[in-house]
């Protein structure tokens, strides 16, 4: 008899978006007229930059024709997008990265759910919670979470509450921990952590021997000087960490599908003998044996958000959405709303007053007909907390915004 | 102290293509004048189709403009694609499929490598041997293989040898396998099996509760007609096969990336209490937790292959590539050499006389200049077998073959 992989039991299925929309059809029944806004969408809205289109229908046109026609390419992606990073993302921050440091994938989703498979299955894993659902969840499938507990934690993670009452900074772990999930800005609090704060994560993890494994999938949301823009900015990080980066976010690439993972050289661990091993190889070892590059035309695409004309159509659409959660943020100050932050991210993390999560969905829907997402969706310290996004267009955020403010909380 | 997958300790290190390159290199070194051809190559050489360019284009330009523009899609795939899927691969076949067995991905590859991950590790695979590496690697990382015996064989996997001996047919497994992995139309091997021969399997894993993974990546070069272009042409086939089929090698597809999986609702496998568990299930919970979906120009690509326009020119270039297969099967005719396949696949598998593997590759760089692939890439049982395939151009293909005609072996 074939057997199922039974951590997949200890899973539980996600009901939030589901959940979300019910109640969205249920209020529609008895309001039909109602002009609901959604403030809960994680995704981004603007179109592809023009640079961008431009370049992508170049490399379908060589598609097209036998001399320019592509087959398999390397897994790891091309040269000339791997080259493009080095030089654009890294270099000018004082980060010295080599070609073969550099992992092309097709989301920063899949590359953060698959890294856990070139570790063991006995490592201990941390996390900070409230969080994006797929680290813990790849861990959990893995077998590194066990069963549930009533807070809705999994026994075998170590979570670390990011809270008002700490700031939303996570807090060192006090057992010690072998894997560190860190993604900053942060989803879904929005807040982020400055040089000197993350400094203490890489200080830990070089004390212990941990792996931090840090997503900066927004980082280009980045407005405040004091913030690092990738984890290899602190000293002695490309010992200890793996780096997350993506095109979605970035520069609209959340249907269109390109991402990056940077793997230092440097960087290693153990095997049960106590010999050391780099992880870039065993990476490469999974990316070459499980994945086949990512479509050619979408490698061109994103290398052109490189280009001068490129750069100047990311930044304006960035500032379109900051411009957003600037305006949320202005008129939640009117609201004694307690709030964070939307700062460096484009994400506002509201407390919710006296109220549950889910309480102040029902109120937000109901008074002012703005939708956007319990704080429970993301993990048990997310109860009591509330998220908008500032990825709906500037007039339908304003006029959320004026609707929120006549709320009476 | 993070400790890796030891797993990975495991896998051997493929040196066959850098090997290959390396021999060629030299022979250039020493050659320079050589016209070496290679007929090595596992990859399409012919454009995409002008419908599909068309179509690529046309997506790539809603991504231009906010009101067409496209983010996140579903992970399983756009409905649009999945139902042309359903119409044209299986209804013509009476293989009747719904909407949620389709599952759209960026590769049979990743498909194929990451399907064991919704099983247990305690399942035994069997895999036919020679293979494509990608079946038994994947196992291995997942912990399945264990050590390599001196024949190059993992202890943990069921080998099922197919060679001259049995006329390519794989062989039932002496020992219990709960999860076959099966390849038909066949990489190496370019052999096939008949529907009456397929059928054996399905009721081997009817009887033992048995999975197999069926890779259908060559379906489209089936010239015969009793032979099965999908698994669920065999009756009881749906309660216990998954198949993997790929855009790569029907449309050219190896750079631009798309390939789909079907897991139908009625196929099940038991958790350690003797529950029962639909594996749609388990393989969409996957899917959604660590993957986000094909990019969404590919798929609209992809969809193109349907039309009639499509489907005209992809059966063009499979009747190009097979018109050289046939050119490779009637010139070995004339040499005395004992080959297969090439009548429902774009490989030709020569049987090397009195030699080896390397030693036919040697042979064949030297008084032909022409590059194939040493069986023993494909695993132990290749050895003693010769990879040729039929990517090349005609001119190529038949000068090449006229070169190899003038070999005395």
């Amino acid at each position: 008899m074939t057997l199922i992989n039974e951590n997949y039991l200890h899973l539980e299925e996600s009901y939030l978006f589901s959940e979300i929309n019910q109640k969205i059809e249920e209020y529609r029944k008895e309001n039909p007229k109602a002009n609901i806004i959604s403030m809960g969408i994680g995704d981004v809205t603007r179109p592809l930059p023009k640079a961008v289109i431009e370049a992508f229908h170049n490399a379908v046109d060589e598609m097209a024709h036998k001399e320019t026609f592509k087959g398999y390419g390397p897994e790891q992606g091309y040269p000339f997008l791997r080259e493009a990073i080095i030089e654009n993302d890294y270099k000018p921050r004082g980060v010295k990265l080599t070609l073969q440091e550099v992992f092309i994938s097709d989301g920063a989703k899949c590359d953060t759910a698959n890294i856990q498979e070139i570790f063991s299955k006995d490592n201990k894993v941390a996390i900070t919670d409230p969080v994006y659902p797929v680290y813990v969840e790849s861990n959990v499938m893995a077998g590194r979470g066990g069963p549930q507990d009533k807070k809705g934690q999994y026994n075998g993670i170590i979570y670390l509450p990011c809270t008002a009452e700490n700031n939303f900074q996570p807090p060192l772990p006090e057992e010690k921990a072998d894997l560190i999930y860190l993604c900053y800005p942060n989803n879904p609090t929005g807040t982020s952590l400055t040089k000197d704060q993350l400094k203490e994560w890489v200080d830990y993890a070089r004390d212990n021997n941990s792996i931090i494994l840090f997503d900066g999938a927004y980082e280009a949301y980045i407005q405040e000087k004091n913030i690092p823009h990738s984890i290899y900015e602190i000293e002695g990080a490309l010992e200890v960490a793996i780096e997350f980066r993506s095109f979605s976010k970035t520069a609209g690439f959340t249907g269109t599908r390109c991402a990056y993972t940077i793997v230092p050289e440097e960087l290693e661990a153990e095997d049960s003998q106590g010999r050391k091993h780099p992880l870039n190889r065993l990476w490469n070892r999974r990316q070459t044996t499980k994945f086949n590059g990512v479509s050619y035309p979408v490698q061109v695409a994103a290398a052109a958000t490189y280009t001068k004309e490129g750069q100047k159509e990311i930044k304006k659409s960035i500032k379109y959405y900051m411009e957003n959660a600037r305006i949320i943020r202005e008129n939640l100050k009117d609201t004694g709303l307690e709030y964070y932050g939307g700062v460096n991210a484009p994400y506002i993390w509201i407390k919710t007053p006296n109220m549950s999560s889910w309480q102040f969905f029902d109120k937000l829907l109901e008074e002012a007909q703005v939708v956007g997402t319990p704080g429970t969706g993301f993990g048990p310290s997310g109860e009591g907390y509330f998220r908008l996004t500032a990825f709906n267009t500037r007039k339908n955020t304003k006029e959320a915004m004026e609707r929120i403010k006549k709320i009476e909380f």
